[in-house]
């Protein structure tokens, strides 16, 4: 440890709405920004960067929109050294300018065609004229961290003289190093207003590189919801927040347990999806498998998880597939209410795996099938599919005609819908209705790459009452999958309630 | 710089088949585990662990066939304390084992039911065992972290006397931070053995701590690629390389030029998706939206790219969108042979900007659309769509008919596929043959999340002779999203062409 002091508090300037908007290939409407601001002013983050007022009308709506909505944050627009840019980011009424101005030679020569000293001057006359209508002002060296450092520290102390009320260090290429990082933090606190660090996460370095910042003074962090931004994206809040909460047990007073549904709300609306395996919202950041794992969690959940998954909003979620081992397997019967003796789940256990090795997802559905074979339970199923026709195009409404045997009569139904598949799942739902209250919770089909003769892989959650379970099905032809995931959910669904109700008279 | 040396040639131990794989829901076949063992290899990684040789009958046949397939690099297979899990590496004939016992208390008493004493002489018991039949023993400290240090020493010295070659440290929650991960690796670097670094992301903080062990004195570091794993995931191959070979200009040995194959490789046979800001291997690590970034760009690549993207094997690449310039807009249009004044360039690019305020990503095909407006260039298009008929189900083959405006006159025609997408893209294909030699090269659809009537965004990249581009078309059906992407190819690649061939005629 350093012995370095963190600040009395650490400020988040989270600029989700600037420089993760300009991710490549996303852009937000109005009520969506709206939707995201509220989000992070509930989370507790300070100021919240809207956007750059002088990029299009669309955006100054937003910015707009955001400002005069009554958040308890400070509203911030992304400016250039010109007063133009002052000008529009004042027409959107907000509380405060991100002024960023190049700092590196490379910057300065290359792409704004000037010199150490124009930008200086520019940097100060703009300042002044932010100051001078009422603006908060954060001055920022773009590319600082490949900038020479007195000129750097000149440019931020004219910018002070003129009136600037913060400073930030934006490491704009993802360049830095932790020790690094702290070593230039420890000077610039010197300078005696807040600055704030703003990394960027080229070599996977941001979060190390912003926490190293805060505890060597810098005294607020620019992050963004799941990281995204441009190229590699921004330092993360979910990975600085919990690294300053859990590992060096620093009251952030960030609403943590709000991360998650923050996290889904800006992926949604984004586009954007996350690696199964990004740090705290991941799909996987809370689940497991293999069975040393689920073994060692269910006498401590400790030994595999180094915080609990609600801290952050989110649940433990235990799945099934190769690396199961027995435990795992236990608890997910047990959950089904399906006893089995020793050999039986050795049987099963044995048998998931199997499964598991031939590539597959175990769903919920494949592991009572399997359980079903390992306990020789022989049963039809409750609903079978003997005819499924679906007429779709440009110039017809989407329409399918099913002919299924339910409880061991035929029923003969036909469905519409805004497309093949919606029409198809359409008509089982009506064929089943009055026997069988199912509804489908989710539909998801993992992205299709290739060819249109890729196979496509559809998991579906299916509910009845209370009770929810997950089924797949694949196939090249996506109705096909998409209706072989839904029946089994539903066959699965009627047979767990049958067994209920039997269980039921029998007490 | 805390100016400790790096060992004198850095290691890698490449657990992708192992602790990668291990990633819920993940299962490699031994084709696919074989396939990214030679990936691995040709890289230039030094240990490959294969996988768990006690996990299931398919494991072992996969490290055996790596064993057996002639790589340079050391095969390894995860062993518990156990001789029955020697006994299992055995059988798979690898050279090396990597020997995972608990180190934490909250381990050995919760997941282990054992006390230190016995952990301890499990693992020389093991250790001894295993150098008995000739394999390469690498002795873990899972849970190390959290361990206490003296028993962890112990257990190492213990592991040392037995006869084990290498020692590791296990951050199994991911709990590390750098300056932490530093001071425990100087003080283990004088235990006089070869130790590695296992880092978990679980705050995204693997790579920082990876590289802070290396440069305290760990001899190798253990990777996955593209940073897969259970949770949150491992330290990621590609990351900790390019942080040592860009960041601290150390020469790895790794080909990174083939990091991206690689990655595209591991992220197809897992199934596992990558965010597209995923440092050095997504989608956006090198793509460009921003006009004041390409604009940058243009004048110098290094004024927002930390590196060359051909040093990991990719390209650049410019994309359209509300962030777009006039740079950027300039430079796709001179690619698509479409000469404008300086007004016209103004126009395209606010519609350009106002596609991209309504959340749209800006196609090759959208591009072009909006020149034609601008310019008012009024064509028809050489191919239009009147009919579209498919017939899907489980006892018909998926089947379509199209009755198409080509050129002016009409064409009917129908065709079959694996599923009714298939069966429209078929039959289109068909009735353009002979006028137009038009390749599908790409079909992407966005994973689909919500319900069966949400809408599904599909992209195309369609070619011609040399030329390729772009085009998507969107719709709550999936046959009608995938004809209008693959119309509005056809289309502009047919005009494109007649374009250059009246150009060459004039000349």
């Amino acid at each position: 440890m350093r012995g370095i002091a963190l600040s009395d508090k650490i400020r988040f300037l989270d600029t989700t709405l600037r420089d993760g908007e300009q991710t490549p290939g996303v852009s937000l409407d109005v009520e969506e920004k709206l939707a995201i601001a509220r989000g992070l002013d509930s989370l507790g983050v300070q100021v919240i960067e809207a956007g750059s007022a002088m990029t299009s009308e669309g955006e100054r709506q937003s910015i707009k929109a955001i400002a005069a909505s009554g958040l308890d944050a400070e509203i911030c627009s992304y400016a250039r050294a010109l007063t133009s840019d002052v000008d529009a980011a004042l027409d959107c009424d907000v509380d405060s300018i991100h002024l960023v101005v190049p700092a590196s030679d490379l910057h300065i020569e290359c792409k704004l065609r000037s010199d150490r000293k124009s930008v200086i001057r520019k940097a100060v006359e703009v300042t002044e004229f932010a100051k001078d209508h009422g603006l908060i002002v954060e001055l920022s060296g773009e590319d600082a961290s490949r900038a020479d450092m007195d000129y750097l520290t000149s440019l931020y102390m004219a910018g002070i003289d003129a009136g600037a009320d913060r400073l930030a260090f934006c490491d704009t290429v993802g360049v830095l190093v932790p020790e690094t990082t702290a070593e230039i933090f420890e000077r610039l606190s010197h300078l005696g207003k807040p600055i704030s660090v703003h990394c960027h996460n080229d070599f996977g370095m941001a979060t190390a590189n912003t926490v190293a910042a805060l505890r060597a003074g810098a005294a607020q962090a620019h992050v963004t919801v799941n990281g995204i931004g441009e190229r590699a994206g921004n330092a993360s809040l979910e990975e600085v927040v919990m690294t300053l909460e859990s590992l060096y047990k620093i009251n952030t007073g960030i609403r943590c347990q709000d991360i998650y549904q923050l996290s889904r709300l800006v992926s949604r609306m984004t586009g954007l999806p996350l690696s199964p395996n990004k740090a705290i919202v991941g799909e996987n950041a809370f689940t497991h498998e293999a069975g040393i794992h689920v073994h060692g969690l269910l006498a401590n959940t400790k030994t595999y998880e180094p915080i609990q998954p609600e801290a952050v909003g989110r649940k433990r979620r235990i799945v099934l597939g190769k690396h199961a081992g027995r435990a795992s397997v236990e608890l997910a019967l047990h959950e089904f209410g399906i006893g089995v003796s020793e050999d039986q789940l050795a049987q099963i256990v044995s048998r998931v795996k199997e499964l598991g090795d031939k590539g597959k997802r175990v769903s919920d559905a494949d592991l009572q099938t399997i359980a079903d074979t390992v306990l020789s339970i022989q049963k039809e199923p409750k609903v079978k599919l003997h005819e499924l026709t679906v007429v779709a195009g440009n110039t017809v409404t989407p329409t399918a005609s099913v002919k299924i045997q339910l409880n061991g009569s035929e029923k003969l139904e036909a469905g519409i819908g805004v497309g093949p598949v919606d029409a198809a799942i359409n008509a089982i739902r009506r064929a089943i209705s009055g026997v069988a209250d199912v509804r489908l919770e989710e539909y998801h089909v993992d992205a299709i790459t290739g060819g249109t003769n890729a196979l496509v892989e559809v998991w579906v959650t299916m509910a009845m009452a209370d009770r929810k379970i997950t089924a797949r099905g694949a196939d090249a032809d996506i109705i096909m999958a998409s209706v072989e995931a839904v029946l089994e959910g539903i066959n699965r669904l009627m047979r767990l309630e049958e067994e209920e109700r039997i269980k039921c008279q029998i007490r």
